[in-house]
């Protein structure tokens, strides 16, 4: 079994790889030979990880592609991108990586002749907005930023690419995962993990959006339970190339603050609240949210916001 | 004012020229130096023309490409593509076309920093289907054959690049354009014209669909007043961008052969229906279709049967 890996230097690239390596791998996955693949090369504790195939390189140069495809993969994981934030200070660099990349993977894949598994990490940026009314999978797609529209994108091509039975697909729109490293990587949605963090540190915070704003929340540990279950699951015949927005804890801010200040015995009036309109509007509008394909094909959210805290930050339940 | 037309040696292409060299051509667009960028050379009639730039290239060559914005125009009126029936059988040249020539084509846009009006010729194949409820603007997208997803994507990139105010763009789906001239170009769909060719000329015609296949219809002549109206109105704020699907005549087969047997005095026997179970699928169960958005913006379809049969075989009215 060969799986592969894009974006596997990511955040949460470092924490699906943890997991196939662990013992909490899911038994067909267990054992696999994984090729790491990312513009940034891998820790050194990775990198010395046995069955482990390095390849350094951007997702956009069709050689580095190629050696991605050395092996030829049984499933691929492609979380790389060029984030929101980067994707619109430089709209060449996020077109070239996020639409040309994502199709040199689709027609790499292609070529393998294997119809793999090709779990495309979407994301919630895809549905856009403005979201007055509950989302549902009917919801049309109205992109507010290129990301959104690059996911978009994605999504049809690995519909179409299991359309025609080049690849065995699954789009999943991610929602905004808690908590990111402390590292700014151009997500315009950091805020979420760093006023978790500062939460967990006591550190006062000044917080880019209201305490009512309302998020859709997941944290990572549930975000790879989620993709191994896209890797694994069975997928029917009209259920091949779906695009489904996944199972999110809808939480306002003051929610998320008052989980994590409890868990840490923190002060809630660390948090200082400077709404940002742009990222108000761009992240604080979450509505109500309805995952009927998500629930069926048995994908889940973290629980609650103490679950959710705790696997967010890693503390033992 | 500078106009560049893509797919110029298309037989919409070719309308839609003539058009706007003849004394029926919008105020706005009389006189325009007209740049034709199209895979094959013009006719000589069209070379000929004064104030015509001709370049022949591929849509995915980024020289080609170059060469077409020699004389930044202030509008584009994309209607290339490697069309349905020859996209399906050679992908690899569909995408690169469909996706990387249109990303090509919206770049150059961009770097003219004149913030050009871009008119998609979009398809009603990007709605895909099963379409088994009357369609509006609210309707899901769900391409059926590799086309149709092209034709999504460009309707995201357009709907992205106006957003970020780098053109002023507006996608329009096409619906079934009849007459295409009896030449096979891969259309899938050249059956809605031939049909039309044979009941003309009096000819018996082998009819790849049933006599109660419904088809969305327009002539080339409103075709063409359709994207010269895409030209030149003032698009608000909140509709650049935008994709619609045009108003079209919705017919069914038996329909559109009595009509055109009545205008040509031919008898309707001289066509036998062998329905083809994909052609039937893919373009013969069209339903009920309410185009709000199309009509607020004041496009149209011919009007009637016997006007779409005058109008589509060049009849005087």
């Amino acid at each position: 079994m060969n799986i592969l890996v894009t974006g596997a230097s990511g955040f949460v690239g470092r924490a699906l790889i943890a997991r196939l390596r662990s013992s909490q791998c899911p038994p067909p996955l267990a054992g696999a030979v994984l090729t790491l693949f990312d513009v940034n090369a891998p820790d050194a504790a990775v990198s010395a990880m046995p069955g482990c195939r390095i390849v350094v390189g951007s997702l956009d140069d069709a050689a580095a592609v190629q050696a991605a495809f050395a092996e030829p993969p049984d499933v691929i994981m492609h979380l790389a991108s060029v984030p929101g934030g980067m994707a619109e200070q430089h709209p060449e660099l996020g077109r070239a990586a996020n639409i040309g990349g994502t199709l040199l993977l689709l027609e790499a894949a292609q070529a393998t002749a294997k119809r793999p598994r090709f779990v495309f990490a979407s994301s919630i940026a895809a549905l856009g907005g403005p979201l007055d009314a509950p989302v549902d999978d009917d919801t049309s797609l109205r992109p507010q930023m290129s990301y959104g529209a690059h996911k978009q994108i994605g999504e049809i091509l690995v519909r179409d690419f299991s359309r025609r039975q080049w690849i065995d697909g699954i789009s999943l729109r991610l929602p905004g995962i808690v908590a990111r490293p402390r590292v700014n990587t151009g997500q315009l949605s950091a805020f979420m993990s760093d006023v978790m963090h500062a939460m967990a540190a006591h550190e006062p915070y000044t917080c880019p959006v209201s305490s009512g704003a309302t998020m859709w929340l997941m944290s990572t540990a549930c975000t790879v339970d989620n993709l191994l279950h896209a890797a694994t699951l069975t997928l029917a015949a009209q259920d091949s190339g779906l695009a489904l927005t996944l199972p999110a804890l809808r939480l306002s801010m003051e929610q998320l603050v008052a989980a994590t200040a409890a868990e840490y015995g923190a002060d809630t009036a660390l948090v200082r609240y400077v709404p940002d309109p742009r990222l108000e509007a761009a992240f604080g509008g979450y509505p109500a949210l309805r995952t009927a394909a998500g629930d069926r094909l048995g994908f889940a959210h973290d629980g609650d916001a103490r679950r959710l805290v705790l696997q967010a930050l890693n503390k033992t339940l």
